[in-house]
C-alpha cells in the first residue's frame, strides 16, 4: 500500500509518500508545496495544481492529514482551515479516504511520546525511512503522518483477521 | 457582466449569480449547495463538485465571496475555512479573480446601514432584484454580495473612467 501524507498549511504544505509492505516501510518521496504572495484564491489554486501534480506521479492508495491544532488565533485558524480544505478535497476526488491523526498520535506513533519535538520526529523520520532526503520540517511531519496510517491501517487489519 | 456571490458555509454554501449592465442589476439563479454527514472530505468534494456545476450553468464572469468572521470558537471557524478554501478555488480555477469583503460593507451596501438583519437584507434584496425567488437566507446573502461586487465593480470603473 503506498501512503500520502500531509501536514496542512497555506505558505507550506509538507508531504510525504511511503511504501508499505506488511511491517516494512520504505520512503518513495517527500517535499513542499509553497505558495507565497498574490490572492488567496490564486495561492489555494496553486496548492491544488502542486497536490494534483503529485497524486499524478506517485498514485497514492491512501491519505492521511494531520488534524489541525485550533488555537485562539481565528486569523491563523482560518487562514490553516483554507489549506486544509484543499488538503482534504484533492485525495476526495481520488476517490481515496482520508485518515485524519491529532499531532500526539503522530508523535506518539513515531516517536513514542506526544510531546517530542520537530528534530525528534524528524530523527524517528529519518530511522524508520533509511536513506530519506528531508526537504524540510513540514516534509518530516508529513512522512511522519504517513508512517502514523500505516501503523493504525495495519492494527485494524490484523483486529479483523482475528476477529 | 455576469457575477457569482458566494456565502461560504460547510453545510449550506449559499450561491446567487446576477447580470449586471451599467447600474442595472437583474438575477440569473440563487440556490444553497448542501454538504451533511459523511467525511468531512467527501462533504468538501461535494461542495467542490456542486460549485463547479453552478460555473458551468451559468458561467460567471466575476466572483465575490464573504470575509468570514473570525468568532472564538475555533472549531467552527476551521470549518468554515475549509468551506471557504473551496469557495475561492473553484474561481480561481476558472481564471477569475475574486473580490472579498466584509459582511458589514455588504450590509451597508445592500441595505444602507452594517449592522441590518437577515430579514432586512433579504427584503433589499428582493427590492433590487424584482421578481427574485430566494431559496433561502444564505441564498440572499449570497446575492448580496454578488450586488456588493457590482456596485464596487461599477465605482472602481467610474474612477478609472473620470482618472
Amino acid at each position: 500500500m503506498r501512503v500520502l501524507g500531509i501536514d496542512p498549511g497555506l505558505r507550506n504544505l509538507g508531504w510525504g509518500v511511503i511504501d508499505v509492505m506488511g511491517s516494512r516501510l520504505s520512503h518513495v518521496a517527500n517535499g513542499v508545496c509553497r505558495s507565497s504572495g498574490g490572492d488567496l484564491s490564486e495561492r489555494l489554486l496553486s496548492l491544488y495544481l502542486q497536490l494534483t501534480e503529485i497524486f499524478a506521479a506517485y498514485e497514492p492508495q491512501a491519505a492521511a492529514v494531520e488534524q489541525t491544532f485550533v488555537n485562539k488565533d481565528g486569523a491563523s485558524t482560518l487562514k490553516l482551515g483554507q489549506a486544509r480544505g484543499i488538503a482534504l478535497l484533492v485525495p476526495a476526488q481520488h476517490d481515496l479516504p482520508v485518515g485524519e491523526y491529532a499531532p500526539n498520535t503522530v508523535k506518539k506513533t513515531v516517536v513514542g511520546v506526544g510531546h517530542a519535538n520537530k528534530d525528534q520526529v524528524a530523527h524517528m523520520v529519518k530511522v524508520q525511512l533509511p536513506g530519506v532526503d528531508l526537504a524540510g520540517p513540514d516534509a518530516a511531519d508529513a512522512l511522519a503522518i504517513a508512517i502514523c496510517h500505516a501503523h493504525h491501517a495495519r492494527s485494524q487489519t490484523l483486529v479483523e483477521v482475528r476477529a
